[in-house]
């Protein structure tokens, strides 16, 4: 059995390097790459792409897996975990027929290409034959991989491994049921903040090196990863020991280019956090998009628009730009980065009303794989949500439906995974504030490195062993998702600052 | 015959992507990678030249090439070179034994460690025995490899696709014959060249902004290609659109920081300049590393040392640099650019000692590779030519037989391929005066454009379609290597400025 377990670790190992090696050249052509590389390039990632899946669906691998099933490795071992996972992965490469899948390729790959044309013409008619051939081919992939509640589950399940529609359903309508209402009451209140001071230039120079500066103090491991800049900010893992970062700047977008760093960086400490006997396997991942959203927002929201991070950091950011900030007060600086404004546009919303975008496109995506909803009534269906959940009707569609690149790449399950992230990071914050109720005030001392720590020892160094649901139950005794943590902490935070 | 082609040719461009894939993964250690990132990068490159070699080496790739043998492609047809150059590579790829293969990369991977470590104790002692057992390798890989004259052949064949070794060492015995006393009259009149001006130091923004727009005036395409810093300079192509510089730049490297770019510019527009219709093929590369080496040297010596080009440039390099340059004139900067001295360290010297530099490293391999001399007396072998070539004894083994990476890292046969590129280099501008007599008055007027365009027509476009000897013949009508013109050319540029 140890001899069939090393087969199937060099095997996987070798793999492994051939996606890693595609994240390389990913990274490159995002941060790098001279505009003349870009045919050869996508040609390269192709040809790694494809050996690697090759690699993986051979029946050897399978006949590997299905011998090591008899073995009585502990649960909680990393060859278990390994086992598992690798079964997981395995049966799902394997259930997609490979017609299915070169379909699923040219559709995506070009369905990327007409999105943005029909954006850039604001006209969702040029798109629709495509999202409908890409609907019919994610219900396709759903049939292929199976499921048994709902045909959501098959495809949230590539994302968020085990999670279920119900459960991911549950939080939701519990948000939209409290949250809502809040946002209307905000909306009432919506002089009560002043964001006046973003609306100035800011040193491009000062920002990042105040970002440098700011990713280095909450643990992010210079020697084991660097920044650079890109059009989209993300973070990418080469291995436990290579993980980086990217930030967007200019003069106009502080402080989202902080927030972008701090957010990035926290994806980057989960990476960087695994353990090192995790690394070249399976396991040296973050275990699902929701667990890693959760670090995201957890660094960036939790402790990056907090009143204590800012008390420490305001006076070191009155340095970088004194002409800026000279009559704006810590306070006034705190209540600015966090200003609640219903917008039409998703990837521009404030901490609360994200989760009612990202609620929207749930529905509608449920909608559209249950035939509830014809392709073509989706601009319609869209505006009616928009005004329901956030008062706004979008003039346009490129101001609507046609804001997201996710479907037309072929993504559709992925959206929940964001406000699942939010959810996570309260539910697992509270405990780490359990553990170690001065938290915050160590962050206003400037000091992260217990969170850090805590975080490292809970979540990160465990990579994917367990599945979000194991690592709920195992950090916070609670036996699932559960939005109440982050409801109270959203009313608290934002019933001071706004009076409701 | 049609359809054997394009399995071949299908299956060639898998391996390329792969090995190109290497490349990128190269750069990025060398010009980005994080300290920490080393283990696993070495890992996933290996992966990657392990399937490379694999893919190539099939039987299945034997059939196809013995199959197209027959084909009737014409000779001067990107079929028939494409088949040849895929045959020789074959043969040499299927010669090396698999133990062989395995046994002189863990040894030369570890040579590069223990040469390091060497070098920086001075003692050539702690490298005796690996260099032992990389010479004694590289006799069993000439032999795996099979050659008629004489060992030496069957290496410098891998760097210098059919060149001999007997029509080198004609090269190198002429170079001998009339460097060796030149050098001497040379050191007779070393007052008559003054750089006291390259002891200031230089602004590394204002060193980095020159060379970009240096590189620009030659013809370097930065919508194909980017320039980055490394500790070493290098060119790396991922394609023909795509084809990156390094430079290294610190206060005090000028002006070798620009004529590094220079150099590195020359490589790049060779790769930038083969025809589109070779991309992705195995021809879509320089032929050899001397022919590569040729268009580095005429870059920057022929041109970027030539007075005609700081006729134009020095008035603008006076702008960037007002304090450095106010009391130096344009033929003093010409003449420091120019200067001649003996040196211990090849990497440091100038255009004429240099080759002494590779004549003595040419003339120990052959010793070593036919056993006429034991690695135990090669530091005195060292010792007693740079006294007899250049005058100098080293006073230790890092400033003489420890100098260079080369030998540590398994390579034997590439040295001489830097001399080549100095020869050729003249034989083919020879060739381009000769059509177009008016190229220096061009470059005292900032145009480069014609000589570019008369190397791409030339040279460029062909990438490995025709070997050194072959092209020598197409462009310049000579039947071979001929070191008459590089003598010419030192002896009158250098007789003019020394008066010797």
């Amino acid at each position: 059995m140890e001899k069939q377990l090393q087969i199937l670790k060099d095997k996987l190992k070798q793999i492994h390097n051939l996606t890693k090696a595609a994240e390389v050249l990913g990274w490159d052509q995002r941060v790098n790459m001279p505009f003349g590389g870009s045919e050869a390039r996508a040609e390269q990632m192709a040809t790694l792409e494809k050996l690697a899946h090759e690699m993986f669906t051979t029946d050897e691998i399978g006949l590997l897996l299905e011998s090591l099933a008899q073995a009585n490795f502990d649960d909680d071992s990393d060859e278990a975990a390994l086992i598992r996972l690798a079964r997981r992965e395995y049966d799902l490469a394997r259930k997609l027929p490979p017609e299915l899948v070169e379909q699923m390729s040219r559709t995506f790959s070009l369905g990327e290409q007409i999105w943005a044309q029909a954006r850039a013409n604001k006209d969702f008619s040029q798109f629709q034959e495509t999202l409908e051939k890409i609907v019919d081919l994610n219900i396709q992939r759903a049939e292929a991989y199976g499921y048994q509640d709902c045909i959501y589950d098959a495809l949230l399940n590539s994302f968020e491994p085990g999670m279920k529609t119900v459960e991911v359903a549950q939080v939701f309508e519990t948000l939209k049921a409290e949250l809502v209402p809040f946002v209307q009451a905000i909306k009432g209140q919506a002089g009560a903040v002043d964001d006046a001071v973003f609306r100035q230039n800011y040193d491009e120079v000062a920002q990042w090196n105040f970002s440098m500066e700011v990713l280095k103090a909450i643990g992010y491991d210079f020697e084991r990863g660097r920044q650079d800049k890109s059009a989209h900010p993300f973070t990418i893992s080469f291995s436990i020991n290579d993980v980086r970062v990217t930030t967007r700047i200019s003069q106009d977008t502080f402080p989202s280019s902080l927030l972008s760093s701090v957010h990035e960086g926290g994806h980057a400490l989960y990476e960087q956090g695994i353990a090192q006997t995790l690394e070249g396997t399976l396991l040296a991942n973050g275990t699902s998009l929701g667990v890693h959203e959760s670090q995201s927002r957890l660094w960036e929201n939790i402790v990056g628009r907090s009143r204590q991070f800012w008390q420490f950091y305001y006076p070191r950011l009155q340095q970088f730009f004194p002409n800026q900030l000279a009559n704006v007060n810590a306070e006034t600086f705190y209540r600015a980065i966090n200003k609640v404004t219903p917008s039409l546009i998703r990837t521009e919303s404030d901490e609360i009303t994200y989760n009612l975008h990202i609620l929207l496109r749930f529905e509608l995506e449920q909608a559209l794989l249950e035939k509830r909803l014809k392709v073509a009534d989706l601009p319609e269906a869209w505006r009616a949500k928009m005004e329901q959940y956030l008062g706004l009707t979008p003039p346009n569609d490129a101001l609507g439906v046609l804001q997201d690149i996710h479907w037309s790449g072929g993504s559709m399950g992925y959206f929940p995974t964001y406000t699942l992230g939010n959810v996570l990071s309260v539910q697992f914050y509270s405990q780490a504030l359990r553990d170690m109720p001065d938290l915050p005030d160590q962050f206003a001392r400037g000091e992260f490195g217990a969170l850090g720590s805590w975080l490292r020892q809970q979540l990160y160094r465990h990579g994917s062993k367990f599945t979000a649901n194991e690592l709920i139950k195992r950090v916070t005794g609670d036996t699932g998702l559960n939005a109440r943590p982050y409801l109270d902490y959203i009313k608290h935070k934002f019933g001071e600052i706004y009076g409701v």
